[in-house]
């Protein structure tokens, strides 16, 4: 599973790196050369499983493949800027902000979001009402009635009277997380005009053992090995899966979370295995 | 004109109203709105008009023209920032990262560039492919070889070792508003499967005009009627139109390049009549 994560990685990177030289030389177009690489690429993975397991060519997928990978990039540079989580650090290495300047960080995530929308919409993805169907689609699970609001309510959280209970936590990062890993696993059904369902409620599942990990990592993990800062939740007194569960059983609800999702993939028997193991590496990354 | 222009502006204010509603009370939501209020809609009528030009219905045009709206105010509510332009005033109104903060203005913008590409692409505006189409349009209009280049120049311009040529300046602007003047002229025409050509090229020329005449805005007019500062070149020592021209001569190459916008038109008659209009009001307007 590791290898083809790492290969859908490299394929992404190359076809990003196609699409962007004709962006040129200038200060953005690097930045956003810059903030597409590395990474896990979990997202661009589930789109080109999906499609695999729907007999999708991988020409054709890696179009959305790079899309949401751009549309996740975009995410990370404007949360990363001062005004927002104040990151200096990413996938270990500067964040936009502080290797360029504010200014270019926020037009690179500007410019990398119109992009995630220049790439689900290339000709090579299909028809006209597929590439318009994933267009909306994306733009409904990025904007502020998905990830966006998601964005938002995390960052008021951090100063609200009270703390987030549970179901706010959950709520808040289906937006944040689970709306756009819900599109890119349905992404290859969609593809093959196949009922979605399925992948639907395993990218739920999927989507919230993401985030408690992600929480679970915040406590646990240390600076170098994630490639990003920790302990931030804790610091900023943030209510998170962890300080509301506990670190066991929030593990233990990450672990639950994974099992649904595999169980999810049932209707695909052993052509999903790829999809499953994924779900298992979710929780058990330590970036 | 101005009445058309007028009645516009309130289709496309009632249209993003009913489009909102259901993002609710939060910040982010309350932000939408209240960034997409006001301003002249000069983009929103290039799409109601190119598409009474070709007999597309207004209540499919109207998607694209709010969607053209939201996506030019996404990108003056970033460009407002502190990072930016650092502008505290905009329509006559506190700027959003005034009126709320820095996190809430970068969100803002995030979520309403993702709500153009909402638009664009609902089904009501007409089949898949000419949705896709619109949408990919947008997104290369909009992006890191169109209008977010442009304004990276624009920035980068204000701390480079030489002042920009007329040339730079030129094709800076041509990505700054042309890309998206160019879109918004030519929705209707793509939404009627008609030639382009000829509203292409009064986009061109309207664009242009309109960059000229905002820096004669920026010399002449005072923030009152302009609803926003002014003066803000020549204190930071920025080539315009009007410092390499001069502002008589800037004034001359605006009204020529409206003749060119309103030659452009001569394959429409008197139908273009209003779009004619629009083309004079551009380099009339004091705001």
């Amino acid at each position: 599973m590791q290898d083809r994560l790492r290969a859908a990685g490299e394929a992404v990177a190359a076809h990003l790196d196609d699409v962007l030289r004709p962006f040129g030389t200038d200060d953005v177009a690097q930045a956003m050369r810059y903030a597409t690489r590395g990474g896990k690429r979990i997202r661009a993975m589930l789109v080109l499983e999906g499609a695999l397991l729907h007999g999708v060519a991988q020409a054709r997928a890696l179009w959305p493949a790079a899309g949401i990978e751009a549309m996740h990039a975009y995410s990370l540079v404007h949360d990363d800027l001062p005004a927002m989580d104040d990151d200096a650090l990413r996938r270990g290495q500067p964040t936009v902000h502080v290797k360029w300047d504010e200014a270019t960080a926020i037009l690179t995530g500007d410019a990398l979001q119109a992009l995630a929308f220049e790439l689900v919409t290339h000709p090579d993805v299909g028809d006209g009402e597929l590439r318009a169907d994933l267009a909306r689609g994306l733009a409904r699970a990025a904007g502020g009635q998905g990830m966006v609001l998601g964005q938002a309510r995390d960052i008021a959280a951090e100063t609200a009277p009270r703390p987030l209970d549970l179901a706010e936590i959950t709520a808040l990062q289906a937006g944040k997380t689970g709306a756009l890993f819900a599109w890119a696993a349905t992404c290859g059904a969609r593809m093959a005009g196949a009922d979605t369902g399925a992948l639907t409620r395993y990218a739920g599942a999927l989507g919230l053992a993401f985030q408690i990990q992600d929480d679970v990592i915040d406590v646990t993990g240390d600076t170098g090995a994630a490639g990003k800062a920790v302990g931030k939740d804790a610091a900023a007194n943030k209510a998170t899966f962890v300080s509301l569960l506990g670190l066991d059983a929030a593990r233990q609800r990450a672990a639950a979370l994974v099992d649904e999702a595999r169980d999810a993939l049932s209707v695909y028997g052993s052509d999903a295995e790829t999809l499953r193991q994924l779900a298992g590496f979710v929780i058990s990354r330590k970036t």
